[in-house]
């Protein structure tokens, strides 16, 4: 790739804002870059694009590889298109690697929305660590949401980890799922389930519409067994085929009626928000122990004692604790 | 209660191990004190009891209020007797207060028990962090163990939070439901189906048999659409009566085949372990973080930041982790 000048942050915000994607997209790859000059750029653009207050409805999206997610945001996307709506698309998948392969894979994936003048498509760069994806797409929804986007789908492909990250940025969590209840479910990660505000058996089309019906009954009856942690109400559970577009226009009402509940959905983002701070400095804490060249050899130790009975794992943490207060910095 | 004279380690431990009971809660107690010379006796008397590489199955055990708990460890526990074994029976309850009428109260609940020479009842008193309540929960058991308990019951009418903690320092996680699946079962608190090895439908009996069934097959239907969390096999689902005796005799040869599976169980202690340590050294940090005095001033202020739209929830982490790090002791 060819080094391109860098822009001022007005331009890049005057850019954004009169909806240039390719300024928009530039401006992302600042969000991504580990240089510490773009980063700080990025945080001005940023936080002069904040400054409209534009905001949209952020929907996650996952499943199953096979259950055909891109499909159906390639379906639901062109509907809501229809309706009036402009779409982002942004994908998390901290497994993948970077190549221009896999890129064009997923644009290509979704040829009618890559088309659309009201659409952008943009994976998200997959190295570094979760919680640095996690930020480079919450931040990347924020120039999304500059930029007009009004709904933007944030895709992951990911390891269970990347859920909880996706349900943390948006403010819907949707999983599909396949027409046939049991092993052939098992795809799904463990504990996304009970991450879903709104469940999807995708794939209701021909021969698998009846088995996609008793699908959904038996989602809705299990849901009833479980109280799911950080769920105040039930989830829905609706059936749809990608395909043929049975009960999209359903899926889309459903959309569009959570998007209206703003009482709601601010509420959830200040959760969000405190969730992020937490979780950051929580995470922060932990490297800055584990990653400590000493405290790592003497875990290793506390570690060999514990498991020949030597010691407790109470005791032992007590002394590493002890050890990294008085560490010398 | 009146004072007594500290007895010393080798005197505790002898006590201990002879079987006598008395000696067994007082030197629980030890572990329960918050005075240093108590709890470095205890540490002494623990080593010195691990020595003896006495071991248990442990069984951690929950469910609603009214679940009938008490009466199914009452019957569990006296027909395990029959078969030959010793029962320890402890307590985790964070949420009430050391009255001498609760532990009293839990006493009375288990009659046959209380009275037999098999069988030693110790409720945990509770106050403190859940981290030491866990703590000594899981130190009391291994002075069980030394006094030849070969099977231990940890009974939780926890507070969500309790049950992770028993669900980590047991064997076995049992969950109690009732007959009837839905909303008269939302008692259970969220996320607590997600932990339980085996799920035992109580008060199988008279009318309620048929549901009992109805109910247990529900929950198999659902647990196959929940690839749950920390769990490779779906969990086992029973019914039984502990009024009636029905389906007690299955429970208990499904304990005791649990029993033999050393090998399970070794591997699973290990993990265990680690969680305990990495546990405390996680919890020690947070709390030397959000218990600063200067850093809880500078997190108000960052979180009034981002309400206000000011600054983002990761930029306020780094500022307050750079902080910490230069924090004064």
């Amino acid at each position: 790739m060819k080094r391109k000048k860098l822009l001022t942050a007005s331009e890049y915000v005057d850019g954004i804002k009169s909806g240039d994607r390719f300024i928009l997209s530039r401006a992302i790859t600042l969000i991504e870059s580990n240089k510490v000059a773009h980063r700080e750029l990025a945080q001005e653009i940023l936080s002069k694009c904040q400054e409209s207050n534009q905001t949209s409805f952020r929907i996650g999206i996952t499943g199953s590889p096979g259950v055909g997610k891109s499909t159906f945001i390639e379906k639901i996307g062109s509907s809501l298109i229809e309706r009036g709506h402009r779409l982002a698309i942004l994908t998390i998948d901290p497994s993948s690697q970077i190549t221009k392969g896999s890129i064009l894979g997923d644009k290509t994936r979704m040829n009618v929305l890559s088309a659309s003048e009201n659409a952008f498509v943009r994976p998200s760069p997959s190295s570094g660590t979760l919680g640095g994806v996690a930020r480079n797409t919450r931040e990347t929804i924020l120039l999304c949401e500059a930029a007009g986007y009004d709904m933007v789908f944030v895709e992951t492909v990911g390891v269970g980890q990347s859920e909880i990250a996706v349900h943390y940025m948006t403010d819907l969590f949707l999983l599909l799922l396949l027409p046939g209840a049991g092993d052939e479910l098992q795809g799904i990660k463990k504990g996304v389930v009970e991450m879903a505000d709104l469940l999807i058996v995708n794939k209701s089309d021909g021969d698998r519409e009846k088995l996609a019906q008793l699908t959904r009954r038996s989602y809705v009856n299990a849901l009833r067994l479980f109280p799911l942690k950080d769920k105040d109400s039930r989830p829905d559970v609706y059936t749809c085929s990608a395909i043929n577009g049975n009960g999209i226009p359903e899926v889309m009402d459903a959309l569009e009626a959570y998007a209206k509940q703003t009482d709601v959905i601010n509420k959830n983002r200040l959760e969000q928000d405190k969730y992020w701070l937490r979780q950051s400095i929580e995470s922060g804490l932990i490297s800055s122990f584990f990653e400590h060249p000493l405290l790592k050899e003497e875990l290793a130790k506390e570690e060999q004692s514990i498991l020949e009975g030597k010691t407790s794992p109470f005791l032992a943490a007590e002394r590493l604790l002890r050890l990294f207060e008085k560490r010398s910095k």
